[in-house]
């Protein structure tokens, strides 16, 4: 049926199609949706805390018995910087006086908690089938506990030195995520947004330098994408925005407008959201204070200051503070039903590849 | 034997791969040898005078009787702007003391010249099959008189917006250029970098919005990459730092150490070497002024104070003031004869597309 059945045999899946986790925008729902169609559904933990995590797999599991995939985020928090927040929260004064909200208080988090000791002994107690991680990987011995429990591994390389780390230190499948992909890079050897390669130039790169099999991430909207990364030598497409318009996505009225009417050049990479680079549509924050911020506080500190302007716009129906999550093909997005269009997808993708050896076949 | 014929039918070539024309770093020599494998060569002409553009016809004629294509810019020329003139000495005059060199004479030229009414005249002389533009279209009735001449017309678009115009002004067939192509981006609707799409992206997106067929560029590098093209609903591959190690190419050896050197994360966008953006690997000048600089005179202005510095640090085997062009892909260029890798890269999408539908045909 597929060009290769390399990561349908890793997962137990039946279609190559991962769909991304993005925190903030997807629950349980999404999940199994995506898993009932036989795709690999994944849920973003960075933002529930243990509980929600438990009450979220619960939901899982009482909606689909295939594989799902857990992620969760391995940055390093970075130390208190007081210096640096003034700064941000100077460069954020005049918003607060225009919309009328009092700053945030300096005590609160950016909400985005890195792996550690107690997500790791949930892992263990929950035992999911995956568990994927961005901005690289947990310490090793956490890292070895992940893999006892019989999670396979996977995580994000943007460029292939990060291809080339992840597999020496143990990941089972890497997603190479070119610079097209919606949401935070997950770059964590380089800090430099101007030279991440884009999907086409990074997924046959980074087929060359690893031996574990690779997905491909980035732009890919429809079957021509998935198609596309079966013949740069992947053996699956992950893809993130093309789940925002569905019914399963729990994103707000605004971001999905945004996305009704996003261009393949509507977006951007910029910090000023989180402190860490994350492609989303070009709006008034990014457009005034980036796309990138040389004061933005380190992630996630940087959304800390944005709360409440965030709050207050949203409450006047603007998206002015809003990170608006996207990537380059928001345009093939459709609002449909996530087991539907997962099911289309992968149609879609078989058409077009027998499509390429038999020119009468052509859609 | 390809997935559709459109380009091959349109411009009467045999093999679907368009050599992209490099100015400085190709002459007859390469077009001759594409040409002869069945691919369409194209001769760069922006930085040739109008004997310098007969002469290299002539070889090309001398050398094969296959179609070719003759490139040109069509940027509209700044008016002089001496204060960001003088803005860009002071920045180079370290540089100049450093190395020892005299400023170069302010009546130099960049050495860039767009199509005009005697290029026209020229194209009504020399009856090109093809004639490729860059950076838009020449004006109205400039354009009517090279179609009048029996040339198929080509155009760079690096967005949708780009691609539809270049079809309402009577383009024959568009180049998509995704963000991961080497030298100058084709940009002339936008000058926003940031929200440059890459070729996956951008290709299934320009498909969709343009009736006349579209060549996909940018970080293709192989046959996996020609493959993809089609994938993504385009008709034929350009691909130009592919090129860039064959014998026939005209670059020096500083650039062919650099690219040997080449990964996937060494390239950026910098408009530093002439005051457009363009792709090429990051090296001091980049690293210390880019790789956009707000001071840069307007194209191609700032090639001009960089001249003598780029002679002397040549002179003595440094490539810190050199442009070194190259797409995301560098690392897939092969030091081997150009007709001869014509051959192989579209033996190799070959193989790819059939094993795109015959996992057993997988190479």
């Amino acid at each position: 049926m597929w060009p290769s059945n390399r990561v349908l045999d890793l997962f137990g899946i039946e279609l190559p199609i991962v769909q991304a986790p993005m925190a903030g925008a997807n629950r349980a729902a999404l999940v199994v949706a995506v898993c009932e169609a036989g795709g690999l559904g994944s849920l973003p933990c960075a933002m529930l805390n243990a509980d929600g995590i438990r009450a979220e797999v619960e939901l899982i599991r009482g909606g689909t018995a295939n594989p799902f995939n857990l992620n969760f985020f391995c940055h390093t928090p970075a130390p208190p910087d007081p210096v640096r927040e003034a700064a941000w929260r100077e460069c954020l004064a005049m918003y607060y006086a225009e919309l009328g909200v009092e700053e945030a208080s300096p005590s609160a988090v950016g909400g985005r908690a890195p792996f550690d000791e107690t997500t790791c002994a949930l892992i263990e107690e929950l035992r999911p089938p995956v568990v994927s991680f961005h901005f690289g990987l947990p310490d090793s011995q956490l890292l070895a506990r992940v893999k006892r429990s019989g999670a396979k591994v996977l995580a994000s390389a943007t460029t292939v030195a990060e291809a080339r780390w992840l597999e020496a230190h143990g990941c089972d499948a890497i997603i190479a995520q070119g610079a097209e992909a919606g949401g935070h890079r997950g770059m964590f050897l380089t800090n430099d947004v101007s030279a991440q390669p884009g999907t086409l130039a990074l997924v046959p790169q980074v087929v060359d330098a690893v031996r574990v099999p690779v997905i491909a991430a980035g732009g890919i909207g429809d079957g021509r994408g998935i198609a596309s990364a079966f013949a740069l030598g992947a053996v699956a497409a992950q893809m993130g925005t093309a789940y925002l318009l569905t019914a399963q996505a729990t994103i707000g009225d605004l971001h999905r407008a945004a996305l009704r009417d996003g261009a393949d050049d509507s977006t951007v990479l910029t910090n000023v959201f989180t402190g860490r680079p994350a492609r989303g549509f070009i709006n008034r924050i990014v457009r005034e204070l980036g796309p990138i911020s040389d004061v933005a506080p380190a992630f996630p500190g940087a959304a800390v200051a944005l709360a409440p302007l965030r709050s207050k716009a949203e409450a006047g129906a603007s998206s002015d503070f809003t990170s608006l999550w996207s990537g380059q093909s928001a345009r093939m997005c459709r609002g449909i039903d996530a087991g539907v269009l997962t099911r289309e997808l992968a149609t879609d993708a078989q058409v077009r590849l027998r499509a390429l050896s038999n020119p009468n076949a052509a859609p």
